[in-house]
């Protein structure tokens, strides 16, 4: 739970030690606080050829209230951020020298559509990355490699992600590098996301790659389901209650009594929503005190037993519900030929089968409202494979694979479904790994650091927001951009 | 280009010296030599409920001339191989004491249709992998997800992915794990794959996935290609010949003077293709030598030159050509801040623009004949990123992109494009890494060593194979399953 290391290297005379022996330095991520400015400072604004999302981007910009320069590579932004009454300047590269004069990087390379046309990019990074301050965010702006129209296109889009992905791994200092994909006619859908990359709510996602579709759920999602709209509506973004989004939302949690599980709830409850928190009947006491402080429900069940779907459906049936968060999952560690066969179908059953019967008794009464989501937590080692973790790394691909197969068939109705993959994050779990095993885990990742369960939280919070529609069937990794994958 | 640690670790003192410090210690792989036998041994069957890929196994097993064991879990395997005149036993889970025993294990995981049938992968895993011998080979088989006609279905396909990639990290001695997806209809054409992962070709090749697909490419290749059918027809499996499986083809490889580009042109003209070798003209004697050896033909061409595209499909126009390898490619390593844009330009041009500029010039003018196969390499950075190599690995990203968008235009001509994406290859290039960072890059991966340039030929001859015509718009990685990925 605790990385003394962290601690250590960021006292003054940890700092000048690690120096001296050339240690990793991992940075004090900067995290949300209710009581701190989520965005502030300059955002320098780069574009390739024929940038499409400029136009989003003011918006987005007027909305979270921060200031702009434009790079030399956006030439066009100058006058657009002008008529939308933003104050703005340009990004001297002669001031390259000055760190930490950048909040964040935002590049639009939607318009590019050929890889002779990548080289903005690279003037654009290479003139601001130094200037990017501590916990900085590097956002890269595309359209869907799958979508685009010729192979050519297509190349170049895709050529991003490797792209995105070196630049978070050299940019250190605890600064994130995502890259979203907007499909066209999702433009002024991006808000949702573009905040949650651009706050400290996403201090620990990076190396990510997202894609923000147009689709059935997000229609149903803004005309039926946003019940808060206090905010003026700006320009022709969907407007939100950014700070109570899910106000008026029903919530349910699994495995809600401790750790990951009870951060999820107490971030849920506090965007507004009303938590149901579901553990085992053992869990009872540490569930309802949970519960009580978020005045949400506690439900004692044991989701492993053949009866739990109905007992649950039957609790949520009066008012249905919005948002299933499935977070409970258990280990249980062996090399394959020590492994009994009760130890690979528990952990089979309890992180996959109860996930899929919950969902279909959920699903099939209607319970889940249209324009609901669902969000499931699978695992890096269900992306790469763990030793010793063959059941638990099965089920946890077996996850992807449902969120993977869902999502088309609960566009209709506008629910969402996606994974969330957390890596090493820092749990009374992770906490009996062995010293060895948890610091390689631990600083085998960009920001030399594991996560907090607050990360996760957060992560799964942004997936259920109303503006999130547009987001179906992914994966997003919750890891720091951990080294490990496949 | 010498891994003395490996030779140390594998002599009589070494081992003894590593195991009493408990230091890792790779075995030594064993690969393809034209004078040993490519399969020998003993392979165990297992399979899942309803296994549908059983007759297509046991012609690989008559083809290839190995002796099966069925373990309990495939009990329809016994009465099917002696319908085919095999010889085969059950495997005796008593037996597990006996290590070594085994030279691969097969699971048909076709038949699985929910989460709740995945137990017989536990038993049968649980019950051979001890009996695995070094360098053993795991096959697992299944139906690709996205292809799936429910959910559940799906879900369990694509947990098949959690428990291969696990069972590589566990069971180290140079064996290797990879699952292999076999569209419905595809079911006999499988077997140059098969006999590829099975073999000490794919030494190096483990934690991939791999889908067959049916494709109008497999039929025109099987109608038209198919140049040297000296085999019997083994029951419906497309007969190859599979000792010169490319007798009859011309290949071209760019970067073919020396290291990786050699062993490609080495190994394809050892498979009965005649190699067009192209590089550089400063390397002009190198080539010359490489070719002159192989009994193939040197063009020194710049191929980031822009007249090279029209050049080269000059020089090929009279014969045609049905293998294009683009294995030519520069690094230019620098954090960004550092990158001058000529660094940035030239390797996007040479690693991505040249393979699409000589492609244009291949395909348009039909030189590339129907039926043909187009490998490209990229690289683990590709897909991960990498600190100081933001051009590279936006033009190996690129490189996935081109594979992943081409493979649906070419597929009614009968044309495969697909990339290897290497990892640690021991090289000229890798022996200039800094002692310590060479050697987390050999150590961090299933065999805990570098790759040879061979292991990454072999990768490209199956894929330029005639019988690997359903497999396009993939990439696979030639890493020892590296630990680094996304």
């Amino acid at each position: 739970m605790n990385d003394s290391y962290l601690n250590f290297v960021n006292s003054p005379f940890g700092a000048r030690f690690v120096r001296a022996l050339g240690l990793p330095s991992p940075e004090v991520l900067r995290r949300y606080r209710a009581d701190q400015p989520e965005f502030e400072g300059l955002v320098a604004i780069g574009a390739g050829r024929a940038p499409h999302l400029l136009d989003a981007l003011a918006s987005l910009v007027v909305s979270i209230g921060v200031t702009s320069v434009a790079h030399e590579s956006a030439g066009l932004w100058v006058p657009l951020a002008q008529r939308h009454g933003l104050m703005t300047g340009r990004f001297e590269p002669a001031e390259a020298g000055s760190p930490g004069k950048l909040a964040a990087l935002l590049f639009d390379a939607s318009g590019i559509e050929d890889s002779s046309q990548l080289q903005p990019l690279h003037g654009f990074f290479h003139d601001t990355l130094r200037s990017l301050g501590k916990c900085g965010r590097i956002v890269v702006l595309g359209r869907p490699p799958q979508a685009c129209a010729s192979p050519r296109q297509w190349t170049a889009q895709r050529a991003l992600e490797g792209l995105t992905r070196s630049l978070g791994k050299e940019a250190r200092r605890g600064i994130t590098a995502n890259l979203v994909y907007i499909a066209q006619g999702a433009e002024h859908d991006i808000e949702a996301t573009l905040r949650f990359f651009l706050s400290p709510r996403s201090a620990y996602v990076s190396g990510q790659v997202v894609t923000i579709d147009t689709s059935a759920a997000r229609d149903t999602s803004d005309t039926s389901n946003t019940r808060n709209t206090g905010n003026a509506r700006p320009l022709t973004t969907p407007a939100f209650d950014w700070a109570q989004p899910l106000a008026g939302r029903r919530a349910v949690v699994t495995g809600a009594a401790r750790g990951i599980g009870a951060s999820i709830a107490s971030v849920l409850a506090a965007e507004g929503a009303h938590v149901i928190g579901i553990d085992i009947p053992s869990a009872r006491d540490a569930l309802d005190a949970t519960l009580r402080q978020l005045n949400g429900t506690a439900l004692a069940f044991d989701i492993a037993a053949p009866e739990a779907p109905a007992q649950i459906a039957a609790a949520l049936d009066e008012q249905g519900v919005d948002i299933i968060v499935h977070n409970a999952g258990i280990t249980k560690d062996k090399t394959i030929a020590k492994m009994t066969d009760a130890m690979w179908q528990s952990v089979i059953d309890i992180n996959l089968g109860a996930q899929e019967r919950i969902d279909d008794a959920l699903l099939g009464a209607g319970i889940l409202r249209d324009g609901g989501r669902i969000i499931a937590v699978s695992s890096i080692s269900g992306i790469a494979g763990n030793r010793g973790q063959t059941n638990y790394a099965t089920s946890k691909a077996g996850v992807i694979g449902r969120v993977q197969s869902m999502a088309p068939h609960l566009q209709a109705r506008g629910i969402t479904i996606n994974a969330v993959a957390p890596g090493f994050i820092e749990t009374q779990m992770t906490a009996k790994i062995p010293l060895t095993l948890r610091e390689a885990g631990r600083r085998m990742n960009s920001m030399s650091q594991g996560g907090q369960p607050v990360d996760v939280a957060q992560t799964i919070a942004w997936l259920a927001h109303p503006g999130s529609g547009g987001i179906s069937g992914q994966v997003v990794r919750v890891c720091g951009q951990s080294l490990i994958g496949a």
